[in-house]
């Protein structure tokens, strides 16, 4: 017997957004701007273009343009794995007994695994429009990797990716994913780059870093004709093209007439729940709803709930321009956690200026109940959640649990931003009970703190 | 913008099929009937219950029943997947240069990466209702035991699953992903059946076999009270849970009006190509079509191209029931190939009578030249395949450079039917030109046919 409300609401091809929502345009108090590191003036165009395409750095420094028209070659690789489905949690309900209606935007269905695409596709049109030949990025978990490995394949571009170290010993197959699709792979640190080398020569055994990885990235795209660095996380252009994600998983809920009373979204550097959460929260700072919003992060990586709102370096080798963020400094190393996705410092700056106006709540949570809650979803919905993707689904649970208490009927949407394939290895340490919950010291955190940059903006 | 036929074609929730078809019903010749292995006589529903689960065998001897109403329970469990999506291969046709119009069925968005959740529910389901507790059965390569492992988390069964030792060891995350599930994964030879046990006596370092597999799971499933042994593939009611695939692809495509010239599939033990063509074929079958229908398979295990057509054992131990089928013969031992579930000796019967009444062509495909076709077609279509449906694109990319040839724009639809997520060293083999393709000499083959049942039904 169908159901009122589908399992799944796809959306069809002609209702699939065709505009990105800037988000910041509704925004009456703007995040501060993105600073030059050396001149503590805010960044410009110029600044940016020798290491990054240029139509993304635009739509970076672009504040007030409230939709930006998505180019039909971007649209093209949409419909090659989009619209994502819409999934009413009706077997997860069950099994909670709650009164909540859950329902979860699956960014997994894609082959790179992740919501990550969205943004590749994006960065490799921008780059074959600009006449660039190659780009140069790093990953860490893999899954940007693999995202930009397919995208540089549909649009014909080279790509060199920089993979940290250790990272691609420990995960061949994502190291084997990505050249499959035809991009050269380079474990970092190298001997391919000056900094590399200069890592090398200190330490030859060292496992590299995603700083160093992005080092080597930026390196390589600078003195290659041709060529730039595409990143995928916390600029507020990856946050941009992420909200197809909010946008579509609008147009289905609304068919329904459906309006969430709380959005839930694991956060690491912030575009997945930024992108889901864009269209919503532009409702909110309209006036037109009262939806609550929740991110959530490691407890081992603390960035909303005890970090600071300070300007800091987006890397560890402290290159970038400097953004305001909720941070734990640039140095904060956090501990092993299987949710790769979330071990960064930062946080995007949009919704961190939104955090600390008091429109975004976060909690942290320890990752053996996450992985607790990521067990009982996969029982129940049959989807097998990436460790990013489950912080997000306890939060989901706790909240239908104490509807459950409170009797209350609320509508919870959450993101489930990506698949566990390529990280059976923490499911199997939650298996065999040798997952452990690292939750740093506040000295910790105040070794962190102490490498925040001591500039007069910080005081 | 939006095209006239969708790159993604999804049917709504209740557009999905509430009954299977039953091929059989629209066949005039039948396929030759099951054998007891002691009689030679006829098998009955008596003969098969103590081992199988009663309504799946009641629906193996059913050949007249057109369409088989699925149970509510069990379009509950496809809801939660299902439908899968019918894609139109735009990008492969621009890159090929092809006027065809290529559609692939795709079985591999669900966490099992395969086909073989439509007949796990199915036969989980049927177990739960006929008040059963448990489960065994075996798995090779893995997608079954993972497809059941979900299918029985759903319904609250419990489930031991015999892998083979050596994928146990070579595919640990596998193993991982089933024992997440809930399952108990015990690798095969073991010592908890006697048959396990004297299989170790002779040989205490063999890394096991399907053979040894499937009679461990029968053993236990036997001597364990309120449980029975499930099988994924070969059997007809198998065949039948799939043609849900079919049914689906057909009604997608009945909604443009598009007419397939050509339909294929991989084929391994013929459930997943016996689902894609089931209503098609029944369309020829009643004179209403003239669709040609072609089963590919590995060149290293070729039973339809290569096989007799004979009465024969389902597994290498010669335990089960006999079955009049294209078969290689139960002792023939297929190189290694990275398409494990094209490893099979046998064929569906069905399939088998129909490729022998000239209804179903076939051919073999050597592995390296389907890999090179699976690397194309991921570069385009940016979905990673199985190594077993990659068999089927190699095919559809042959008779759409054929239709480039001619200029006809003949339409052409095969089945996608799992991802690649943990096949991984496969690719990596392909791409570092590791990668054997072993065609059996016509003595390998004799002796294959001389473990033929010496019977007089072979005569």
């Amino acid at each position: 017997m169908a159901r009122k409300i589908p399992t799944r609401i796809y959306l069809s091809e002609d209702e699939m957004p065709t505009s990105w929502y800037n988000l910041r345009a509704d925004m009456k108090e703007k995040p501060d701007p993105i600073l030059h590191p050396g001149t503590l003036k805010p960044v410009s165009l110029a600044d940016m273009e020798p290491v990054f395409c240029t139509e993304p750095v635009k739509q970076e420094l672009d504040e007030t343009t409230r939709f930006i028209p998505i180019p039909e070659g971007i649209q093209d690789l949409y419909r090659a794995y989009r619209p994502s489905p819409l999934i009413r949690a009706y077997y997860l309900e069950k099994i909670l007994g709650t009164p909540a209606e859950i329902y979860y935007k699956f960014e997994g269905t894609n082959t790179s695994g992740s919501h990550k695409l969205n943004s590749a596709a994006a960065q490799a049109f921008y780059a074959k429009e600009q006449g660039l030949t190659s780009l140069t990025t790093e990953t860490g978990a893999g899954q940007w990797g693999t995202a930009m490995s397919m995208a540089c394949a549909f649009y014909g571009l080279d790509l060199t990716v920089y993979m940290v170290k250790v990272s691609s010993e420990q995960k061949p197959y994502r190291k084997a994913l990505i050249e499959t699709y035809g991009a050269k792979l380079i474990p970092s640190p190298s001997n391919t780059t000056e900094s590399g080398r200069k890592i090398l020569e200190q330490d030859p055994n060292t496992g590299g870093s995603l700083g160093c990885a992005i080092s080597e990235a930026v390196e390589t795209a600078v003195k290659t004709d041709k060529c730039r660095y595409v990143l995928g996380s916390v600029l507020n252009y990856v946050l941009l093209h992420q909200t197809v994600i909010g946008l579509e998983a609008k147009a289905a809920l609304d068919k329904y007439k459906i309006k969430p009373d709380i959005i839930i979204g694991c956060a690491g550097g912030g575009s997945n729940l930024g992108g889901l959460l864009a269209p919503f929260m532009g409702d909110k700072l309209r006036g037109k709803s009262n939806t609550r919003f929740i991110a959530v992060e490691p407890a081992s990586c603390p960035s909303f709930t005890r970090g600071r709102y300070a300007y800091d370096f987006g890397d560890t080798a402290k290159t970038t321009p400097l953004i305001r963020m909720m941070t734990l400094g640039s140095g904060f190393v956090p501990s092993a956690n299987h949710a790769g996705g979330l071990r960064y410092h930062g946080m995007n700056s949009v919704l961190s200026k939104l955090y600390k106006d008091g429109y975004v709540e976060a909690r942290s949570e320890a990752q053996t109940d996450v992985f607790s809650a990521a067990v009982q979803f996969m029982k129940a919905e049959g989807i097998l959640p990436a460790p990013e993707s489950s912080h997000a689904i306890k939060a989901a649970i706790d909240e239908a649990l104490e509807c459950k208490k409170t009797g209350e009927k609320k509508v919870i949407l959450f993101g489930l931003s990506g698949t566990g394939f390529f990280d059976m290895t923490a499911f199997m340490a939650y298996n065999n009970k040798t997952m452990n919950d690292h939750i740093p010291s506040d000295e910790e955190l105040a070794r962190g703190f102490a490498t925040l940059p001591d500039i007069p903006q910080n005081k």
